[in-house]
């Protein structure tokens, strides 16, 4: 690598790039040797400080012996417009050979990927080096120890939560539209133990359990006011995307979503290691499994549930895995407020349908785990706490500590325009298309609309007459109320099975 | 996909970004259901013109509804400052379905090579689905029917050379310093047959074939003018770099880069389509082997060559591949104009060394390959033309058609500041390191400085006294002479085996 430093001109643009760029005029880039993507260390005398920059080349943005810079590079360098600064080639981060070497198939140590992770954090990885390292994870996917050091390293890299007692924490592998969470979460707290919960706004579904919370109480908490509330109702719901938790993880996951992208080593260690962050010793995780879910195969979902547990072993967290069915939405709600409302009619009483149910299995799968109750009474002492009221008290508890919007499910109000579609024909509904539910929710603007989505009115199975309501389109606004109309004529959220195929007088 | 769309105000960077981005405000990327890496389509109507982005996000740069466009997404639109444009989410090309494909391990189809190339050219892909691509062709390689593919799509993708006549090409894959093409070319072209050969300039090493020749002449010339000289004169040594010829392959080579990625599929493909874009029916393809040098091992030569030839019988050229000794300096001279001046020198018949006899010998194989001579005579053939001036003839029409500079060895000036290395001992040279030469070259000011370069007064065997010249450093100016000598002293240009290992008295 070359030594020898340039002075050159710093010339600033209002833009932040997300990563650390130094852009340098093509004669100046020839001169140095320098290929777009190789590495520069800029210095600033005047400051003293310094950042090691990925280099891009112009032709026209920049005259000869400038170098561009980004907001990102600025603030780094605390640098002024103009002012004379040092450029010098540098070698790649020792990373970039880590990266490779996972390209050619190779094992990593933990010390490799957690230089891997920290660079990332550091923003000192090209994007098209991130790329490549997940793309390699992808196909080359983590033997057990990557995935317990990606786990570590992951979790190490971000902000940590640290409480005492017996922290309990559950996860479900994406897809459904159930939010369980907002009910296992007051029925653990109820039985006096911690569960500091963490959860995500939606991506590709109507909500996410932070959105659905976010109807009934603020989710947006410092990890100061998680612990806080956490130590005083001994339970939180909150969105986990600002708290910095695993950051280089939120980093892994933009990568991979344009391609669905989904190695199992990085699916679980991403879990894992936000559990590790909140400090987590007894863990429960959800694996439906069904064709319209993330995992499609049982195959698959055992795998991961077996990769669960001896990732879990190797961090000293208790974890069972279960299984289960995907197939069917998870409950008759999609969208923010009518999932909300759906699951405080759960913890107020008025209802207990397959959602409640699995909730409560959930809850006793934890409660058996850390030894609160035998095996196989777990699922009877969470519904004690359920159908006593004492689930919905500590629900309450914990909206007032968040911040509180709504305590009952009957002040959630109904969105401004309604649709009722009906069957339009007798029939027996053969199937329910969740992942068609969840887009027809969006369309009508959910999950940014909170009260937009969609309620079913019918389960698969059910035997229903012409004209009989299916199911509600909510909306808050009609242009989007007209869009999900015309996004349901051309889909088949609910199939039905014909009693009489044809008739004949 | 969501089918709406939003009206926005085009706020514009003056910033190039080499790919298509729109930038949106994070809330209204939240609202539109929008995330980093997807797609929209942003349409203007006073322009009638439209063009799709990726997405990417900001919370301070824009407010809301605003779309900001960097200068590329502004030429493509001939948007205004502020005017409102429409934008609207579309679903990312068909291709990020075809790469999931390879991530995956599945080959691909021709049709599906030619939606990729197709993408990447017209800055449809993100960089990060192009490292992607990459990525999987790295770890899982072509077959030879996608190599084909490759070929056909990079060559289709750039301008094509279309000439008549017996059109012949050679080419070496990377690493050395000989300059065998500013040879094997006046050869060729003195027995009457076409060779419109490009070149590129140096990536790693002291200087590439288009670096040296612009020593002579100007290289930088349009297909056009290519066409035209070749025509007339039946060659020319020009830049391939601007010319077009495979766009795409220049990207994905740039993404290699960081890594040294090197897929011998890719390879191949990126060689051959080159050829075919000039229309080259016959073509020798030089594999040099050694530690120092691209191809390590001849088991990945012997591969290669056979992959050559099956993908050149695929496009209907006839390839012949000779693996080469890379061991040692493929001549003395290390920077453009010290490689120059070597090759003119040979030329002009004053030294006749291995360089030389390489280059023949290459040439005899392009003579035997289309018949222009029996197997086992090209080689003298190709001697005859040397030593009889006509290639020196032939030098000096391609060095006024394309633009004189310099027709003799004799007008190449030495650079201003010289060096001498002397022998710090008796004893025998026994191994000159080819790499670091290279990179003496560059700290010394080569490429870019033409001049400057290193030139050795020694080979491997020669028995040399202490304080006898082995190497000479050229500079243009003295902080890089400096720079290069004390590079010097770190590293092992040539080591010595000692005749005395130790004395007794």
């Amino acid at each position: 690598m070359k030594q020898y430093v340039e002075k050159m001109k710093a010339k600033l643009f209002d833009i932040e790039a997300g990563k650390m760029i130094a852009i340098l005029n093509l004669n100046d880039a020839k001169e140095l040797g320098l290929f777009p993507l190789d590495r520069v260390e800029i210095y600033s005398p005047r400051t003293r400080k310094k950042t090691a920059c990925v280099v891009d080349v112009t032709e026209t943005m920049l005259k000869e012996n400038e170098v561009g810079m980004f907001k990102d590079v600025q603030e780094k360098l605390k640098v002024r417009k103009g002012e004379s600064v040092q450029v010098q080639a540098v070698a790649p981060p020792e990373s970039v050979r880590f990266i490779k070497r996972k390209l050619d198939g190779n094992a990593l140590s933990e010390e490799e990927i957690k230089a891997i992770v920290r660079d990332m954090g550091d923003n000192k990885l090209s994007e098209i080096e991130a790329a490549a390292f997940v793309s390699a994870v992808y196909i080359h996917d983590y033997n057990l120890e990557e995935t317990v050091a990606m786990t570590k390293a992951l979790a190490q890299d971000g902000l940590q939560i640290r409480l005492k007692g017996s922290i309990l924490d559950k996860h479900c592998i994406g897809g459904t539209n159930g939010r369980t969470t907002m009910i296992i979460v007051p029925i653990i707290a109820a039985a006096g133990y911690r569960i500091p919960k963490t959860s995500s706004r939606s991506i590709t579904s109507a909500a996410g359990t932070a959105d659905a919370m976010e109807v009934l109480a603020n989710v947006s908490l410092s990890v100061k006011k998680i612990k806080e509330i956490t130590r005083k109702v001994g339970a939180v719901i909150a969105w986990g995307g600002a708290l910095e938790l695993a950051p280089v993880d939120d980093k892994i996951i933009k990568i991979e979503h344009p391609f669905s992208l989904d190695p199992t080593g990085q699916i679980i260690a991403s879990v894992m290691a936000k559990k590790a962050s909140v400090g987590a010793k007894y863990v429960v995780i959800d694996l439906p499994v069904g064709p319209d879910v993330k995992i499609e195969s049982r195959t698959r979902a055992e795998e991961m549930a077996k990769k669960f547990i001896a990732v879990g072993k190797s961090l000293g967290i208790r974890v069972e895995a279960v299984i289960t069915d995907g197939t069917e939405p998870a409950g008759p709600a999609f969208g923010p407020a009518l999932e909300a409302k759906h699951v405080m009619q759960i913890l107020e009483g008025e209802r207990f349908d397959n959602l409640a149910q699995k909730s409560c299995e959930l809850a006793g799968v934890l409660f058996e785990l850390m030894g609160r109750t035998k095996k196989g009474k777990g699922v009877e002492y969470a519904k004690k706490l359920l159908f006593s009221g004492k689930a919905l008290k500590k629900m309450k508890e914990i909206i007032k500590a968040q911040g509180k919007k709504i305590l009952s499910s009957s002040d959630i109000k109904e969105a401004r325009f309604k649709k009722i579609v009906r069957a339009w024909q007798d029939g027996e509904v053969s199937k329910i298309n969740v992942r068609e539910c969840a887009q027809l929710a969006r369309m009508a603007g959910a999950p940014a609309n909170k009260k937009a989505g969609l309620l079913l009115l019918c389960e698969v199975g059910d035997k229903v007459k012409k004209s009989q309501p299916l199911f509600e389109i909510h909306a808050e606004n009609k242009r989007k109320l007209e869009l999900a109309v015309e996004f349901m004529k051309k889909s088949r959220i609910i199939e039905m099975q014909k009693i009489i195929l044809e008739k004949f007088t």
